[in-house]
C-alpha cells in the first residue's frame, strides 16, 4: 500500500467500522509495535478495532481486494512475537471481543469471543464449581483467542493438556471472508480433523471468532510436596520416575539452586535454599484419590534419591510454595542485567541426560543458566544470564540459545513447548522440519490463505529462509533440496 | 488406464516388487473386493502387496505418473467402505508391514508398521504391565494403520480417548512419494499440527507408513455395574449425571430391552431381562479410587432412578456381563434377517430426549430399532431390523436411518462417531457441512494430493454431489452454493 494511498484506506475503513475504531496517528499506533517479545518492534499502517463479526468480514474482504496483509492481536502478551505488527499491514485487534457468550453447565461448556481473558472464564463459571483448565503465567492477561493461536499450555496442562485438549469448537473466519464451523459439541467429527490444524497456526490460516472451551469441576482436594534433591540430574531421573509409575501430577516443576535462592529471596517461598534442586509435586482429585497418590508418589521419590521430601501442611503453605515458582522469573531477572528464557520440549525420559548437557554448554560459554520448569511434560525453560552491555554478550547467549535448541530436536523434542515460534524461531524451525514438510506447510497456508496476507513472515519459514540460514549453519550435513524451493 | 496397457503397468510393477505382490487374476482379486461394508462390491484392477517403504514409494511415483488412483487397505474390517477398491484403480495391502518396531517402556511408547493388529500391541507389551488403550469391537483383526485412517474408537474411549488421542507420530509417504514425519515424542509440536488432520483422513491425504502410540500402564483394579431401568430415557439420563458429577468410567455401554433380551439369549450374560434399558458402568484405576468412585457412582445411580445396581462379585461375572454387550451385534442379528447398523455422536446431554425421538421414529415406520451404544461419549449405534426380501424395506430402512443422522446433526452431534465416512456417508456429509467448509477440505485435499488420486470419492462429498443430494433434499432451507462450486 502506497502511503499516499493510506488516507482513502483509513475513509474506507470508517464506512463500517466505529469511529474509535480505525487507529492511525502514531501516538495512537504506539502501544501495538510490539508484544511480550519486546526486542522485536515494527510500527502498523493502522489499527482496527472491529466490534462485529460483520465489521471483522468487511476488513478481510477489503484487505484482499487491495492485497494488505493482517496481523491478528489478542492481549498482546505473546512472547514469541506472534502479534508483532508489519509496517505495510493492518493489525486487527480483538479486544473488543470479550463477551462469554453462553454457559452450558449439562454439557460443561461455555462459548466465548476471542477476546476474552483466560482466567475472566474460570471466574465466571467458579459459582457452578467448575473451571478452564489451561493456566498459562500470563493468564490474568492473555486472551482465550491468543491461547488457541498459539495452543498455549501452562503449569497444570501435564494432566489437563494444552488448549487443543480443552476446547472443542471454533467459529473462524478465512482471509476470503468465509465464515466456516471447526470441530464440534460432539466427541468425534467427520471430515478432516481441522481443530488441531487451527490451534497453534499463529493466525496464519484465520481469524477466530467464537471458542467453545470445555469445562472442568474443581477437584475437592489439592496438595502439594516440596521435594529436595542433591543433584539436578536426580530430579530429572525422579520426574521420569514418577510419570512411569502411573501417576500424573496436576503440576511437576523443577527449579534449580540459583532458580531456588533467586525466588526465595524475593518471595519468601520457605524453599531449602542448599538444595540442587527442588520439584513442586501438585496432586488434585477427590480426597482418597489424592491421599492414596501422595502416598504412592512419595515412596517412589524416596527410591529415585530425594534428600528431603515435605507435604504443605495447609492451603496457606501450598500457596506460599506456589508463590516462589511463580515470582521465579522475575526473581531471577535481579540476578543479572538481561536474561532470554529458552521454551523447548524433550521427551521426559531425557531430562536428566539433556540437563546435564546444558549444565556443560552453560561453563563452555561462561553464561549462567538458571532452570526453572515444567519438568512433567519435559517444557524447559533454561534462562540464559548475560549483559547486553557487553559487547558480544548478547551474540554468544544466542548462540548457546540455539545450541540448547538443537539438542532438544537432536534427542526427538521440539524447539518450542508453549511459547510458539513467532518471528523468534523461525530460523530453528529449519533445524526441525526438512524442505518437503516445510513445502507441506506452505501447501497447508495456500489451502487457507492462497495469497498470503494472514500474519505472513511468522511460524513457517520459506525454504529459501532455510537455505540461507542452512549455508550459515549446516544440520547432520542435510541442507534443504533446492528443486523443492516452489515457496 | 486402458485395459489393453494392463499387462505393461503389471510388468512395470514387477520389476520391484516381489513376485507375489501384484495379483490381478479375477480369482486373486475376489477377497478385496469389499471391506466390513459388503454392500458395496467392486473389483480393483490390481492388488499390489509391497513389502518395503521404497516399494511403496516406486507404487505411488509410478501411479502418478501414470494417473492412477490408489486406495489402500489395512485388515478390510472397516465399516463404512473406506477401502472399498475402485476399478481403475490399484489396491494397496498394507499386510506385509505387521512388524513392532521398538517398545520403550521409558517413554511408554511403541513404534509400529502399519498392518500391526490393534490387539498384538497390548499383547506385545503385556509383559511390561502395559497396553494400547483404543479397543475396537474388531481389535482381534483390524490393523493399526486403519484405526489411525478411521480415528477408530471403542468401548474404553470415554476415559482414554479416540486413536488421535493414544498416537504421537506417524511416518507418511504422499502421493508424489515425499516422506513427511508427522507430530513427535514431546508433549507439543511446532508448525501446523497435522497429525490430527491425518487421524480420520481415510486414506485421503497420504500412505501411512509407521506409527508411534502411546502405551498406558494397566490399572491395578477393575470393576463393573449392571444397572437397570424402567426406561431408555431415564437410563439416557443416568449417563449425563454421571458424567455431570465428575465421574469417568472406563466404559458407559446401554443396551434397551430388545438388546438384553438377545444378548441374553445368546451369550447367557445373567442380564435382568424384564429391564427397559441397562447401563454397564466400569471404573478403573487404582484400588482405592475405584472404590471411592463406585460409591459415588451409586449414589448417582440411585438418585438418577436406576431399579436395580449390581456389582461384579468377582472376574468371573465381569466378564459374563461383557460377553452379552460384547455379542450384542451377532445376537440382534439373529431377531430379523437383515439389520443396518447406525453410527452417529450427539451431546451427551441430548441423549435421553434423543432416544425417545428414535423411539417415535421407530413406531412411525413401523420398524423396530435396538439400541446397544457407547453411551458415555454420546456414540449412538441404532440397529434398524429389517427384510431385504420385502419389496421396498430397505428403501425405508435407509431413509429411516438418514433421519436419525439428522437429528444427531441438528442437536449439535455429528453422522459418525467410529466407523467413518467413506463411500457410505457421502451423502450426509452435505447435511453436516456447508458448502464453504466442504470447499475448504477440498482445498485440504489439494494440499496433499493435488492431482486427486488417494481414495477418491470417499469421505469428502463434491459440491456438485451436495447439490444433486440436496436437490432431493434441501435441509433447514439452505442449499449450496453453485458460486463456491471450484471442487
Amino acid at each position: 500500500m502506497d502511503k499516499l494511498h493510506l488516507p482513502a484506506l483509513i475513509a474506507e475503513l470508517q464506512k463500517f467500522l466505529p469511529a474509535d475504531g480505525v487507529l492511525h496517528s502514531a501516538e495512537d499506533l504506539a502501544p501495538y509495535e510490539c508484544d511480550g517479545l519486546s526486542a522485536y518492534q515494527a510500527q502498523p499502517m493502522l489499527v482496527v478495532i472491529p466490534e462485529t463479526i460483520a465489521q471483522i468480514e468487511s476488513i478481510l474482504k477489503l484487505c484482499t481486494e487491495k492485497n494488505i496483509p493482517v496481523v491478528a492481536r489478542g492481549a498482546g502478551t505473546g512472547l514469541s512475537g506472534g502479534a508483532l505488527p508489519l509496517e505495510n499491514g493492518i493489525l486487527l485487534s480483538l479486544a473488543r471481543f470479550n463477551r462469554i457468550l453462553d454457559i452450558n453447565t449439562d454439557d460443561r461448556t461455555a462459548r466465548v469471543q476471542p477476546g476474552v481473558r483466560n482466567l475472566a472464564i474460570s471466574e465466571a463459571v467458579a459459582s457452578h464449581g467448575l473451571y478452564y483448565a489451561p493456566d498459562p503465567s500470563s493468564q490474568i492477561a492473555c486472551s482465550i483467542g491468543g491461547n488457541v493461536a498459539e495452543n498455549a499450555g501452562g503449569v497444570h496442562c501435564l494432566k489437563y493438556g494444552l488448549t487443543v485438549h480443552n476446547i472443542m469448537k471454533l467459529e473462524i473466519i478465512t482471509m476470503q471472508g468465509e465464515h466456516l464451523t471447526i470441530g464440534g459439541e460432539a466427541f468425534d467429527s467427520p471430515g478432516y480433523d481441522l481443530l488441531a490444524l487451527m490451534t497453534g497456526s499463529e493466525g496464519l490460516l484465520g481469524i477466530i471468532t467464537e471458542i467453545t472451551v470445555k469445562l472442568l469441576p474443581k477437584p475437592s482436594a489439592t496438595k502439594v510436596l516440596l521435594v529436595s534433591f542433591d543433584s539436578v540430574a536426580t530430579a530429572g531421573q525422579a520426574v521420569s520416575d514418577i510419570i512411569a509409575n502411573g501417576i500424573i501430577p496436576a503440576g511437576l516443576e523443577l527449579m534449580d539452586n540459583a532458580a531456588i535462592k533467586a525466588a526465595d529471596d524475593f518471595a519468601h517461598a520457605g524453599y531449602p535454599r542448599n538444595a540442587a534442586a527442588i520439584l513442586l509435586c501438585e496432586i488434585d482429585g477427590t480426597v482418597e484419590e489424592v491421599d492414596d497418590q501422595l502416598q504412592l508418589a512419595k515412596n517412589i521419590l524416596q527410591q529415585s534419591g530425594a534428600s528431603e521430601i515435605r507435604l504443605a501442611k495447609d492451603e496457606k503453605e501450598r500457596l506460599k510454595f506456589w508463590a516462589g515458582r511463580k515470582a521465579a522469573f522475575p526473581a531471577v531477572g535481579r540476578l543479572s542485567p538481561d536474561y532470554y528464557c529458552m521454551d523447548g520440549t524433550i521427551p521426559r525420559y531425557q531430562l536428566a541426560d539433556v540437563l546435564t548437557r546444558i549444565k556443560q554448554l552453560s561453563d563452555e560459554y561462561n553464561l549462567p543458566i538458571v532452570n526453572v520448569f515444567h519438568a512433567g511434560d519435559g517444557n524447559l525453560h533454561p534462562l540464559i544470564l548475560y549483559d547486553a552491555n557487553i559487547e558480544g554478550e548478547l551474540e554468544r547467549t544466542e548462540e548457546l540459545g540455539g545450541k540448547i535448541l538443537e539438542i532438544c530436536v537432536e534427542v526427538g523434542g521440539t524447539i518450542t513447548g508453549e511459547h510458539g515460534v513467532g518471528i523468534e524461531k523461525i530460523n530453528q524451525m529449519c533445524v526441525q522440519f526438512n524442505s518437503a514438510e516445510l513445502t507441506q506447510f506452505h501447501a497447508i497456508k495456500h489451502a487457507f490463505d492462497p495469497d498470503e496476507l494472514l500474519n505472513p513472515g511468522k511460524n513457517i519459514p520459506t525454504l529459501h529462509r532455510c537455505a540461507e540460514f542452512g549455508a550459515m549453519h549446516v544440520h547432520h550435513g542435510q541442507v534443504p533440496h533446492p528443486e523443492l524451493d516452489r515457496f
